[in-house]
């Protein structure tokens, strides 16, 4: 507990956000971990409702989500995990994804700060590309657990390009 | 193979997904099947990339995505998954999701007709609400499984209310 807390400090976080900024290739090794930083505003909210169509009442009625125990309107669960192909695919475009677990543990509201976080755990050449296996987590508000799973992706390489999505 | 291809036969399909329209209430009981026809558009495509910040050339950029044999531009497989949640809710509203396992078989790729469907294998009750369990799977033009996997949600009853949500 202690050391996630250090490793949680925020300077450490930083250093470590940045770290896949840097100029110098670098090449996906098994136990490598790729971050990136979020917040879900109200608009994201908004407009991921729009394009999955999913009007569910807990993300956009405060009322509905404190009647079951939340304490306001819940980022989708979907939304918070489109995370994990960003993370890949920003660092290897043109990377496909096979599949994906997902275990929803604790709710993420509007504005919660979270990160998300996918560590390569095996990889496997296949036919000049490369079977990527992560274990894919997400925090909340420095450790919180949020959501936890796994996912299998197609590389077409595993040189690392530089991150340049954007971050919130 | 016979039974499958007689149940897609437009007429049956479009019986099938009207059944959830009526205004009897249904209470949902293990193996009934829930179901959604979509398809998605270039600006659905367009406007997920935005809000997840997925920009994976794969779904813009049909060069890319022809490159690496397919046939062209992807819609992303969370936003093809985000069907799932999207049944779920729009029958249980204040639905909250639990977990979800996904297997992307093939590409989705942009116009091509989906029908997403939900099918309940297992329901607890748990403190006045349904720990809900089902098998998941989207396929496409007809026959072709797409996605796999399955859902757990826990409703706020069991009672289904009449879809309104919209369809494409």
């Amino acid at each position: 507990m202690l050391m996630r807390s250090l490793f949680f400090s925020s300077e450490l976080q930083r250093l470590r956000l940045r770290c896949f900024s840097s100029a110098t290739p670098r090449v996906l090794k098994p136990g490598d971990v790729l971050r990136k930083a979020r917040y879900f505003t109200e608009e994201d909210v908004l407009q991921y409702s729009k394009v999955s169509h999913d009007c569910n009442p807990l993300h956009t009625d405060a009322a509905t989500a404190r009647g079951v125990g939340f304490e306001g309107p819940l980022v989708h669960g979907m939304l918070v995990a489109s995370l994990f192909p960003h993370i890949i695919s920003s660092h290897f475009p043109g990377a496909v994804y096979v599949s994906q677990s997902l275990n929803f543990k604790f709710p993420v509201y509007i504005g919660d700060q979270v990160i998300s976080e996918v560590q390569a755990t095996n990889l496997r050449e296949n036919k000049n590309r490369y079977l990527a296996k992560f274990k894919t987590k997400c925090f909340k508000n420095g450790e919180l657990l949020v959501i936890e799973g796994e996912a299998m992706a197609m590389l077409p390489t595993l040189t690392m390009e530089q991150d340049h999505g954007k971050e919130q």
